[in-house]
Parts: structure tokens; sequence; C-alpha cells
């Protein structure tokens, strides 16, 4: 039997976003903006800013790469709304640092580009206009393959001129800070678009405030950086780490980018029935990659993650304690304290013990015979095996001032 | 345009379970378990406890009940694995009563039936086998109309003999707690039923529990609870409000059941390739449903809720002090103040003051031209219009004081 789930229609939802005049690029990303921009648009908003955990799904082959699935999760945070320029395009870059330093993925850089920078370099090395978005897909590949097998691909199976595509290729190797705008805003060749100028001049305000925000240092402006997507239409950006985290020594681990993202112009009123329009500027998270990575590092030192926040454990060495221990975790549960027992009439303390050293509970209260006549508890420190015989009235209590102290 | 996208795959999904024998009842709920039964069986899982926050689908028309749509978001709870009687079961309706009371939603009942006394009574009282689970979905709606409406469905559309509906009708309409559970065990013509005498017996053992878990007066033994899963084996339950929170003497919001669950022990067998099972117990929490409640009572009581966490706001009643807000939110962002401003150049200064009254930011933070050459800056409490001037150094202590006060 096969059940067919919203996560199993990708191929469906791909297939009619497609049939309906939407880009899904093969192995594109950013889709929650799609669902963003047509709420926007149903909604007559005209700002918004805000941030959404989900499923997205692309059209391509499964584990072409590590960490790279069909079907996965994506953080997306986006701000929508006509305001001037630069400021949340800034704010954009400075958020996804601040995600990325946060999650200790080792070193990274943003690649900024823009895409009226991409499309006026096209014009002035002479691209035919038609041949744009295609030039622009072999272009995104500079990330996997060098310069010359993109520029194999241009000229033998996408007919560029050989001399075109030499062109590009003199831009495309090109990556520096603010001076290498403030460079090509004066290149006699790409001064000629105006396009170009635009999204030059821009780039250089946001440089500036990326200054300001003290994180210039972690921006590349890169001009082989084309991001596939057909909504972008000013600045894109996407982040890389520099080494893979934790295994020095050992084979790279290859996940591609971890975050990108852009400006969205137009894609608003694609959804408004009288096309009116919100301009939008975003970013995603690609979060199961950066999981994959974090787990691989995990591994690779050893490092165990805990899966289970239980507090306390409540065990009993002897048969017939069911009806005490769910007294007691009655009293820990109403305290707030987060406490577990196994679900049996009668376990084994072995069974017991080993179940709190292998999900490191760091408490255990054991009840028995001995000390429900005494009218006493044990408590026993799972790490330390250490165990001390406390009044049963004061257990809440003690296991509070324990877990507060640790 | 239109869109599909898998939020709108519902009808699709539903045809789909259907069409491979797995009912999706008219209006069910708790779909959630059935991905969770299948990634038990996927993954040769023998036990599992896990909550699962996710979007469901139900097939029914929309808003036919105030609060009950067709996609929703739903957050399960389920106990995977072979344990003693009902022990799972008593945390499962703990669990259930812990999010209701700490919801405040005001009082609650949680009805507790059990499918095979549900069975067993049906057989006792002459239902033929075939017509069960007809007479079941029929029984499901007890809580919505009344016995006659429902023994009138049962004997002139589903073709049941009257001295049957009447024999069950006498059943259906005791409520009570584990007394109850013992005079049906002993009761002449239930107790013929086998099946109805485990059900009971388990009840019993589940009271006996609840009464330790503290919780035995918020449930109630309800032979009228039916669940029109098939799913179900054995205990079953449902919780329902017993008054509409926060309005009294205003028209009641009719809401139905705000969470349900049970136990369904067949489930995962139909997902094993080799029919291995793993008996599970779980509940559902009708978020949405919840959600609707929330706003209503939060209307009716005039009570507003911040949609933004933002603590402190950087305004500036001049013009050029772009670069300069700039700077002052980057301190307090790495401070890990949660701060915001305008994205414009020269916002207004009453725009400003309006955002932060409108949002109920707490504090704005003031730089201008005289303020800048003095080395000083104004920090302003937007709820009494108090401003003090401080040191322009000594701002993020300053603020991280003021927050860690309020």
């Amino acid at each position: 039997m096969i059940l067919l789930y919203p996560s199993e229609c990708w191929s469906l939802t791909c297939f009619l976003l497609e049939s309906r005049g939407l880009c899904l690029a093969e192995g594109s990303r950013g889709i929650l903006m799609v669902p963003f921009a047509r709420y926007l648009a149903m909604n007559k908003l005209k700002k918004m800013k805000r941030y959404q955990v989900g499923k997205v799904w692309r059209r391509e082959s499964p584990a072409l790469v590590q960490g790279r699935y069909r079907e996965f999760c994506q953080c997306d945070f986006d701000i929508a709304g006509e305001f001037d320029p630069m400021i949340p395009d800034a704010e954009c870059l400075k958020i996804m640092c601040e995600i990325l330093s946060g999650l200790q993925l080792g070193d990274f850089l943003i690649k900024v580009n823009d895409r009226r920078v991409v499309d006026g370099m096209f014009a002035v090395c002479g691209v035919p206009e038609d041949k744009f978005r295609t030039i622009c897909t072999s272009m995104d590949k500079l990330d996997k393959m060098p310069w010359e097998d993109v520029r194999h691909e241009m000229v033998a199976k996408k007919g560029l001129a050989p001399e075109v595509a030499d062109r590009i290729g003199e831009y495309v190797q090109c990556h520096g800070g603010i001076s290498l705008v403030e460079k090509l805003s004066k290149d006699p060749r790409l001064s000629q678009s105006q396009l170009a100028l635009q999204g030059l001049g821009d780039l250089k305000l946001l440089f500036e405030y990326l200054t300001l925000f003290g994180i210039a240092e972690k921006i590349s402006f890169d001009l082989s950086l084309a991001r596939g997507l057909d909504y972008y239409t000013g600045v894109i950006y996407e982040a890389v780490l520099l080494q893979s985290p934790g295994w020095a020594g050992k084979e790279a681990l290859n996940v591609g980018s971890v975050a990108a993202g852009g400006r969205y112009d137009g894609l608003v009123a694609q959804f408004d029935p009288k096309g009116h329009n919100v301009p939008c500027v975003g970013l995603s998270i690609g979060v199961e990659r950066i999981f994959c990575l974090v787990e691989q590092k995990m591994k690779a030192s050893g490092e165990k993650v805990r899966t289970i926040e239980t507090q306390v454990f409540v065990a009993t060495p002897q048969r017939n304690f069911l009806r005490e221990r769910l007294k007691i975790i009655t009293e820990l549960w109403d305290a707030g304290i987060k406490a577990e027992m196994l679900y049996k009439n009668n376990p084994k303390l072995l069974t017991q013990l080993l179940y709190c050293e292998k999900t490191d509970i760091p408490l255990m209260v054991i009840i028995g015979e001995q000390e429900q006549k005494e009218g006493v508890i044990k408590l026993r420190s799972v790490a330390s095996r250490e165990e001390v015989t406390i009044n049963r009235e004061s257990l809440v209590a003690e296991i509070q001032k324990r877990l507060s102290e640790s």
C-alpha cells in the first residue's frame, strides 16, 4: 500500500507551477517566497516583515549532493514594502550573518551581486537578449565547475560566440569589496549599461550600510554569482562555508550554499488581480543542509546530543511499586519538573538504570519497600552514581534545588 | 492565475487515501497519526514517544462550525510500544489535562469510552455486525443532536430494528465515573460480551491511574462517545469545554471538541510489509480551534496581544540620521536587544512615535543633532512619554537595566 501525502505531491506541484508560467528552476530554492508573495497580494498588504519555517520541494534527482533533498525544510525571512534603497536589503544580510555565526558552522562568506549587474554585463558583452536566462543558468554553475567548463557549455551547447564568452569570463572572475564596485562603475564597457550602473550604485550603498552593521568583511562582491531564479530583480546573495566545520584533515563535505536570497520586486504583482506591486527582499536558510553539517560535525567529534529533556527518572528496584511511582511522578510533573518512568508494572532496576545512562537523564528517584516504610526516598546522580537518602516530603524541593544548581 | 500548493492537495490526498482502503471519515481528525504509524513501520521502530505539530486536512464542507477548517494545524502526541495496560493511556489523558489547564480555556471535561465497550454494546443490543460502523457514525453525532434524532437516523435511515435502537439508547445516556464502570461490569446484558468486559476492565484500571494522577474529576466515562475513526481499538477520549471562555451572558460559541484521541493498536501493521505491529496511543490538540476561541475571548475582553517582540525602537527627529541610527541599532542587536527602526532615510518623528504606540514597543532611543553634539542620547518610555538623557556610551547598559526591571 502506498499513501500519497502532501509531502509527496511535490512533482505534481512543480508540474502545475510550471504549467502556470512560474519557473521553478531545476534545483532552485527559496520557494517559500512564492506563497508569501501570494499572501501579500490576496490580503492587499502593503508591508510586512515575517519569518516562516516550512517544507519546500525541489524538482531534481535526489541526493546529487549530500544534504540536498527533494523535500526539505526551509526557513525564510522576508521584508516587504516600499522603503528607501538597500536598508532592508542590508538588514537581510545582517540577519544571515547573525544566524550563521550563531550556528557556529565555522567561517563563512556571503557572495553578493545584483541581477541588474548580471543583465547589464550580458548586454555589454554581447549576449543576445533571448539567451540571457540560459547563459545565467550556466553561470550559476560556477560554484561547482571551473570557468573553462562553463565557457564550454556556453559556447558549445548554448551557441554563444566565443569572444562574447571570453568577455563574460573576464568579469565573472572578479570578486572583492567596495573598491571593486567603484572600479567597475568606471569600467569603460560595463558603464555603458544604465542597468549595471544602477545595480553598482545600490551595491555601493549596500556596502556602506554593511560597514555600519560591522559585517562588511564577511561579504564579497562576486560577479560570478547569478542565482537561477527568475524572480530576482536586484541584489542577490548566497552564503558559503569556507571550510567544513569540525574535521580538519578529513575529506571536506560538499554542501553547496547554506543560505541565499535576494530582492524580488515583481512577484507580488503576479498574484494581484490589478497588478499592484509590493517590493520584497528576503533570504532562505537551508535548515536540512545545516542539520546535515552539524550531524557530521558531531559524529566526527564524538559529541553526543540529548534528544530528550527529561530531568528526573522515577525508578523502583521492587515489584508492585507502580502506584507509588505514579504518585511520585505526578508530584514532579505538577511541580513543572520533566520526569519520566517506564510504562511497565514491574521493570527491572538494571533496565531503568541503563535507560537513564543511555538518554543522559541526570537524576533518578528510587523508591522501594525500605524507603516507603521509613518515609524517605533515594536520589541518585546518574553520572556519579552517588545516592543520598532524603525525606519523602522534601523530594520536590530537593530536586528543584539540584536542578537550579546544575 | 491559480497556484496549486501542497496545502491545496487535500482533496486529492483524501481521495487517494480512501481509494487505498484507508477510511478518512467525514470530519475526522487525528490524521497525523497515519504518517506517524507509517514512520514507525518504515523505520522498524518498536517504541517511540513524540509530539508533532503539522498541517492536516479534512474532507468536508468548510465552516460548518466556527473554528472548523478543511486545512488546519494540529498538534499530536503519541506513545508507541508494547507496554503494560493503561499506563501510557493514562499519561495521554494527564497531558491533555495539563495542556487544557495551561491554556486557561475555562472548565473542561474529558469524555472517555472504549471501542471494545462500544462494539460489545452493539453486539449485546442486537446490532448486526455489518452495521457496527454505520451505527457507530450515527452515535458519534450525539454531541450535536439529541438521542431522539440519532435514534431516528438509526432506525429510519440505517434500518436498525426499533427495539435494538432503544436498547442502545439506554446505554448511551449513561455517564459517570469508576462506579459506572463497576456497575456496567455487572450489567446482565453487557457482561455477556467478553469484548465489553475487557474494555471495562481496562477502564477500571485507567480510572485508578487517573486518580493517582489527580485528574479523575476531569474525566467522565461516557457511553455515547464513539469517535468516528476506524483506527481505534481500545480506549477513546474527547475533551469538551464546559462553557465558552470569557463571555458570561454572551451567546456561547459552538466549537465542538478541542482535543481527542485514543488507542490504535492495529495501524502500524498496515504499513509494515511483514505485518509486524506496534501498539499506539495518542492524542490530538485542535490548535486552530483553540486559537479561534482565544481570539474570540480576547476580542470580547478587549485584551490586546503584541504580535512583535521588539523591545527598543531607534528614532530620530531630524534628517540625515540614517547612518547614526544604523550604528546604534547594530550596537543593540549585537548586545542581543530586540530593536527596530523604520527603513526610511528621513522618517517623520510622528510616524515613528505612532509606530511604537501601535505596536506597544516599550522603549525608544532618540538621536538628533543636539544629542550627537553632546555625546548623549534620549531614552523615551513609550507608555509614560517620559524622556531621559543619558550618556551615549551607557546606552546598552541602561537599556538592559530597564528591560531586566520590567
